[in-house]
């Protein structure tokens, strides 16, 4: 029998996945961490595509989620600060000659935004808006069937765009990205602002966003304020993404997503106040993700199941 | 011979335009104003299709860029200020009907956004741009050789995103929508607000757009100020969109871009300064519209000849 082996890379582990054909969950998922003493290379991750093909299988596609921008017509990592020593190395074309079989990539976000679309919350939608939010803001964009990725196949930064000119600094350097005000990050970097000029709270020094978040379903009012605020801001991005976009489905996935009612509902109603007509309101979803941690090891298998097209 | 009638409707006047086959530029085109009296009526388009109807040549197709959203699926306007009549009729249907030939619909600012692509300063692109910045800022995307419209058609309202979050409002009542700020309206209302607060300028009173150009020209601060703020909110909303949809051109279009350097300047340099990387300025090309006002007519001609497609 043949097998398809989808992949996530991150900076700390690496992970790969065994998918049977017509299956879709997988027989075998093997991780281990990117970095041991300091180093990773392309034989570690190849050494791990080994040891998770069960004996006498045949590998019938690689797919591979990789972190940071990357060409994904030439499989090659544009730029990825968790993964330096990779970029620029033609990966794609390195698998791809090592195993003999068609070897794809993707960017992480874009990958996480295919598997809810194939496999998750986005099942049966043409016109998809996936948000990732996290330590930053991913996003994926899935436009009429095919996944938005650009002339060099660079696009859908949905964390960075300005939605606050001159408003807070961003992780890149430019001011008032959605990444600056609504990631856990910026979360965290406003309570702390908050905090230090003195405001009353129940937190204290520099919380992180989970303890802002436990902190809040306490009824700490900085805290939920916190979470308002970056709802707020999420609100008004993803007002913009339903203007230009006009997607049936919207799905926030990543670690503040799943603060629930905390993030969302702010969330909910800026959106309903802040579109231009009704119209881009009627049938539209706006929901969690389905796959958790697993959607970019997902979105990798569509890929290497070739049942994605680029736009 | 069999020709193609490619119409533009406007608040003011419509447009019929007679293309023979494998023909780019138009035999004839003809002229009447929308409104008679107050009224209007799609009797008056039909007989405008059959005035410049040459005799002995026969309709192949039809197509027709109108104002205001619109359901390019059923062809019926969704809304539109300046044709309130025709808003929720079948207006496709009837001029199908009418004709018994292949009769579509597209909005003005998509079909001038793809007259551009097809015929004019984006021949040869595939990832590309348009924005029409006048009394307001409409915009269309190809995205892949594709028009983008969304699920129901009626993405791409590039101007009605927030920008400036609290910023001025906006002629659609929402707070700091690009067109708030750098459609003419949004110049003439900074220019009005800062001579109303005592500021010293040439102009006086209630300036329009125009006339704060000739004083930007003429070296007025004032209108030299308010073209820049313009162009910078102009550039990083341009910024935003090379983010989302890493294109390899932006085209700009309507009167203010007609203005030149004056807003041409501000935005190259807003746009070089907020991109995420270089990448997304390499191949890049930010240029004025080719076809002027006959940009929709232009596109309702692509549209007709079925060299369109939708995502």
């Amino acid at each position: 029998m043949s097998i398809t082996i989808a992949m996530d890379i991150g900076g700390t582990h690496m992970r790969a996945a065994v998918f049977h054909e017509n299956e879709n969950q997988p027989s075998d998922i093997k991780r281990i961490r990117t970095y041991v003493d300091g180093k990773t290379s392309v034989d570690r991750l190849i050494n791990l595509i080994e040891d998770v093909t069960p004996q006498g299988e045949t590998i019938q596609a690689i797919g591979i989620a990789v972190p940071g921008p990357m060409d994904p017509k030439k499989g090659v990592i544009l730029a990825a600060p968790n993964l330096k020593e990779w970029t620029g190395i033609p990966l794609q074309a390195t698998i791809e000659t090592h195993f003999g079989v068609r070897t794809r990539l993707g960017n992480d976000a874009n990958m996480a935004a295919v598997g809810e679309w194939r496999y998750g919350a986005g099942q049966g939608h043409h016109h998809v808006i996936y948000l990732t939010i996290s330590t930053g803001v991913g996003g994926g964009v899935i436009c009429h069937d095919q996944l938005l990725l650009g002339e060099q196949g660079i696009g859908a930064e949905l964390g960075h765009v300005t939605i606050l000119s001159d408003g807070p600094m961003c992780s890149c350097g430019q001011r008032g990205h959605i990444e600056a005000i609504s990631s856990g990050t910026g979360i965290a970097n406003y309570v702390a602002e908050q905090l230090q000029a003195g405001r009353a709270s129940s937190l204290t020094g520099k919380p992180d966003a989970k303890a802002i978040s436990h902190a809040a379903k306490q009824g700490d009012a900085l805290a939920i304020e916190a979470f308002n605020r970056a709802g707020y801001y999420l609100g008004l991005g993803i007002a913009n993404y339903l203007m230009i976009f006009n997607p049936s489905i919207v799905i926030l996935g990543g670690g503040v997503s799943e603060t629930g009612d905390l993030i969302m509902n702010p969330i909910r109603e800026t959106v309903e106040k802040s579109v231009l007509s009704k119209h881009f309101l009627q049938n539209l979803t706006i929901t969690r993700a389905a796959l958790g941690d697993n959607a970019g090891l997902y979105g990798a298998l569509a890929l290497a199941r070739d049942s994605v097209t680029f736009a």
